[in-house]
């Protein structure tokens, strides 16, 4: 009698920084009835992998949940995959975070279900040839990749039915491909549509394994499938239907699949992730060419036979794509190395045990800053989501704040870094205190890019510029459908979208939106155009190149920013210089910026000379947040406001709920124009629009006779 | 004024183990000549890599050549990159060799041309991304790979007019595009038209570099290439344009570039190298498959659109689609690890000096043993050219034997290990002695793969199975056409081979050629059916799982290896055992095999019997290298002979060249077959048929009542 193994694996994960009622959702919703209907057929073996932080909120809200598991678990129905803790994209965190990350999760489930993991889920399978040598040290026998992956090193669907192994270094790793046919089967198809495609697979010998990983979210999580799998009782069905089966179908899990056959054979596995993954990875221009040129193949039939070769991009581009993701990316491994240095530092009054147990807080708290979500963008929101990225940022800088504790104790300080920290091939300078950790890019326009508030584990700059994006034609192309049909319907039929006019917001910035970026415009510019880039900036300034310069004393660390440039009035290139002197106090949250401008040249410089700010302060309309201009009271207070203020001595960036506040002096540049930077991206439930920062720009026009200099001085206090 | 840097480099390598006299011929005819003719120039700056394999040729034969080249670095016109010394592919070595091998090649050129390399020539372009860590810690800051890897990444040809920066773990590298485009004019087309295309390429800003880094033998070696570089003036005329165009096109170095222009951005490549390499990495089916897809895309008239998003297979799997390569990959890593164990092992009676001594000479012969030209196969011979598989095993054998000295000083010694030689899931046993190491398979129809005579540094199982290539369809479409129209000129035309009716060679082997592998087949099998492939084998015991077991005494090691199988007389499946017994014995180069096959059926077993041996001697037509039959003195004694010997006791193996002889007594299979196993190949010469092994088969009508059992002793001397 023919016979076929059925793997059955689920992986459910929550970001972290994600909201509570979010995840409690997706327990009551899902992860709860999935595993109370597996426990009533107690003969389907099956895997899960779940994600270390769904593991803690399981632990504080219902450990029960925990206890069920380990009850699969003991009788055998149930084997529990590791991974790393807070769900990292294992190959781009250094090595020691690999192996710590997943010891961690190793840990936990030992402890919890009292049974060894063996298996490892690969985040957003994301593989690199070089995975084996950490993962086989962490004694991990096995993984799941897409089948993809292996179509990909040039194999053939036919091939795929069992594991191979791969190696690095001489280190061993088993690989099992994922079906795609099974994972666009369930749980969308009826229930015996998977049972006849399995039975279809059945061999004589009985050796063949066909493989169903992914995510446990589709049981009750995405949009329909509650009702689908657990009301219309799906699962109900399918689990009987492979009870019924069970003499063709045996449900096997991945650990005694390895235990009872070899692997089909050996292969290496080139750079990869699902082709959707490879898909967003890719530059935007390159993006659409892919999407237009796989349409293509389509429209010839031939995209079955090509699809081998045919490939998007690499997942570590999105740190290039975004340079918002490579700072976080960057930011990351800087801590992920202060700990690593730490661990052979010296002791600083601290007992040895004491300040271990500070180096694993801090070591946990980088972790879960590791958490993939915020550091990628495709159909889910992503980096686009402020919440995610501040996520990552808490968490990061609250890591650093237990380094400054093991290394100043309660002691104020400043110090300062010249390193490259972006990994761009120029430096930047990193000047941290006891309160602020303030990061500046002379090579870019002298900006200050980074803004941590240690108190809070806040970072005041952490905004998204607006960029394309390959899906933006899609709006673009609704929207003029729009206008020429003048039936409205018609965008929705295309294109899902959570609110009309969204096409109005695509503006792309030609410049990062940061703090410290010093612009030149003609004195007849409006705020208007300004605001929606029409305007023509007329200096060479903003992201140009600074010289720095450092003075450090005791008690206060000075940075020069020196630019000679140019200014364009009436098409004539006048020269001029400008000279930022920023002061950062020990033991203060405060940054003096003083300005000088220098006429270079034997013409009246007569310009609107303004400073930019960005402050991301997590929503534009909530009540918790808003401004306060001084001796302006009855104005719009919304961080998402647009409007100009003149004749302000300072502006106050409020925030309740976290329970801190940034205030602008902005001497007198006492003209402030103010917008929301709102970034339109895509997420599961359609195109959106998304709050970044609240862009302040106080600025005055600006007059310098020949030869003359011109003064000002800014400060900025968070409190 | 529009301008165009242009950064020129030249590559040159030939492998461990080539000729001397290729070597000799390549630098008359390519590399001094070249050298020659740039020192005429000093105004053009370029940059180049030589090997070390070459540099050690140079220092040897024409240490003056040296000379020359610090002259010109010193003159400040040449630039000479690092390399890994033995050229190996990078990302598949030991971090720690990667290390050792650059560090190697960077001294030599610290030492000889006073001058600290900053650039890295990346072996075959063989991409990972992990490589930034290593390399930037061998201190290397750039290398050069193909547009291809960018394009692959997303980017567009008309972003590469420079260099990108990449990271892993934060650690820097910078990598420079080598244009395909001027790959293809150089020297291949008149020298006006590159100068013409990088004319076309200036810019206002003249910030753009293009680049060109390719194989010098392209200079001289090539096919026709001499004539016209040197002959005919190439060089010269193409240098002296580059002069007289000076204003617009500005020779630069690499580094030079680097200190006057900042990266274009940051990039992270995937997995890759050219995209012809790509293509030999696939397995022959989707190889075959992708030549057709991409012919037929061609036919579209896509292909230059499509190109960015075609991928072939990736570099490693070549150790998945050819086990020979695998095992020197793995035998390389094995070597590998003993000499990194030894680093941290005892001193066994050796000074620490001697002893360091010692551990540097075994890590250079494995360096040469990591030599990437006998690993791979593509347009060159590579694999499948047996002396080039020679010169790895011989290296790293000859490391091992250093290895055995600092552990055994002059002490005869017996060992045995168990572990998972080849990475492929299931454990080897490597029987080890002062004479011989013998590496055994029990999974694999308990199989002796790998049989060094250490006296020699002498792998006598160095064959290469017969498989299909994707190649081999034009040989064969080639035979048909010229059967067809009775045009013998016709294959010529087509498909340059090297003799006429290679179709005839193109035999497939069903297992691998091995020794001890245990046939049965019907006694009614003649020679030319078994040579042929045209038997069938009756047995299941060809590549079947054995158990193994083994026994130890102070001076001898037992190996048992047992297998229950069948075989097949008129279809009934008769059960059987065949059971080997393996001796080795402490200071002695002889292996006693005796063999008992057990008869577990009811009925007579009346079968040929027969153990297939392969001994490769690396050419089966040269005088010094022949067969003695013991009493047999008439008959064709070369390697590549084919025909029986009845009634033989033994049978010789002589290499009268290397000085040892092989001995084999096959007891009472006393009927000798043999023939050579040849492939067919493809080369830069055209299609060639390659000695692979002589194939010795000692072979017997055997018959075995029920339930009695048969046995023989077969010994095999080499000395």
């Amino acid at each position: 009698m023919k016979t076929i193994n059925f793997i059955f694996g689920v992986h459910c994960h929550q970001p972290v920084g994600n909201f509570p009622e979010v995840i409690k959702d997706a327990y009551f919703r899902s992860y709860l009835p999935f595993i109370e209907i597996m426990e009533k057929h107690p003969s389907i073996k099956f895997t899960a992998h779940y994600s270390g932080i769904l593991y803690e909120w399981f632990l504080e809200n219902h450990p029960e949940f925990i206890e069920k598991l380990k009850m699969l678990v003991k009788r055998g129905q149930l084997e529990i995959m590791t991974g790393g803790f807070y769900e990292p994209i294992l190959p781009v965190i250094p090595d020691e975070d690999k192996l710590g990350q997943v010891a961690m999760e190793t840990e936990f489930i030992k402890k919890n279900f009292l049974k060894t993991p063996r298996g490892l889920w690969l985040s957003e399978r994301v593989w690199e040839p070089h995975l084996p040598k950490t993962l086989s040290m962490s004694k991990v026998e096995y993984i799941t990749v897409d089948d993809y992956h292996f179509i990909a090193a040039g194999l053939s669907e036919k091939d795929l039915f069992g594991y191979y192994n791969t190696e690095e270094e001489g280190y061993i790793l088993n690989v099992f491909p994922i079906s795609k046919h099974l994972r666009y089967l369930v749980p969308f198809k009826l229930p015996h549509e998977t049972i006849d495609y399995l039975k279809s697979l059945a061999t004589e010998d009985g050796s063949r394994a066909a493989v169903l990983a992914d995510d446990g979210e589709k049981f009750g999580v995405w949009p329909g499938t509650n009702k689908w799998v657990f009301e219309d009782k799906w699962l109900e069905q399918f689990l009987s239907a492979l009870e019924s089966n069970k003499d063709t179908i045996r449900t096997i899990t991945f650990s005694e699949y390895i235990d009872e056959y070899p692997p089909i054979g050996k292969v290496y596995l080139p750079t990869a992730s699902y082709a959707e993954m490879m898909e967003w990875a890719l530059p935007a221009t390159a993006a659409v060419k892919y999407e237009r040129v796989v349409e293509e193949i389509k429209s010839f039939g031939k995209y079955d036979e090509y699809r081998q070769f045919i490939r998007g991009g690499f997942f570590r581009n999105f740190f290039a794509k975004y340079p918002e993701s490579n700072n976080m990316h960057k930011k990351m491994l800087f801590v992920s190395e202060k700990i690593s240095t730490l661990g052979k530092g010296k002791k600083m009054g601290l007992s040895s045990e004491a300040r271990d147990n500070r180096v694993d807080i801090a070591r946990q708290y980088l972790w879960k800053g590791q958490c993939n979500c915020a550091y990628w963008h495709g159909v889910f929101g992503g980096l686009y989501l402020n919440y995610l990225r501040h996520a990552v940022y808490e968490n990061l800088i609250a890591a650093e704040v237990e380094v400054d504790r093991i290394m100043h104790g309660d002691q104020k300080f400043i110090e300062i870094r010249t390193f490259d920290f972006d990994k761009d091939g120029s430096d930047e300078l990193l000047v941290s205190n006891d309160l602020l950790s303030c990061y500046f890019s002379p090579a870019y326009g002298g900006a200050l890019f980074e803004l941590d508030y240690k108190p809070k584990n806040f970072n005041l700059i952490n905004g998204l510029s607006r960029r394309e994006e390959a899906y933006h034609r899609k709006i673009k192309q609704a929207s003029q459908a729009t206008s020429n049909t003048g039936d409205v319907s018609s965008i929705h039929d295309q294109v899902k979208v959570k609110e009309a006019g969204l096409e109005n917001y695509l503006i792309y910035d030609w410049h990062r939106r940061l703090c410290l970026q010093d612009h030149f415009m003609s004195i007849n510019t409006q705020m208007s155009e300004f605001i929606n880039l029409k305007y023509k900036e007329s200096g060479d300034f903003v992201g140009g190149a600074y010289a720095p310069m450092v003075k450090k004393t005791q008690s206060e660390i000075e940075l020069t920013f020196k630019k000679k440039g140019n200014i364009l009035i009436e098409s004539r290139k006048i020269p001029l210089e400008v000279i930022k002197i920023i002061s950062i106090f020990k033991g203060q949250s405060l940054i003096n910026i003083k300005y000088e401008i220098s006429n270079l040249s034997d013409v009246l410089i007569d310009s609107i000379f303004g400073v930019e700010f960005n402050f991301s302060m997590l929503g534009g309309d909530s009540p918790e947040r808003y401004y306060i201009f001084k001796g302006f009271e009855g104005i719009d207070k919304k961080l998402a406001s647009i409007g100009e203020v003149v004749g302000c001595s300072g502006v106050k960036i409020v925030d309740e709920w976290k329970g801190f506040s940034v205030l602008l002096e902005p001497g007198c540049l006492d003209r402030i124009w103010r917008f929301p930077v709102e970034t339109v991206s895509q997420s599961e439930a359609g195109f959106e629009r998304t709050y970044q920062s609240s862009l302040v720009f106080p600025n005055k026009r600006v007059i310098i006779e020949p030869g003359k200099k011109w003064e000002n001085s800014l400060r900025l206090l968070i409190e």
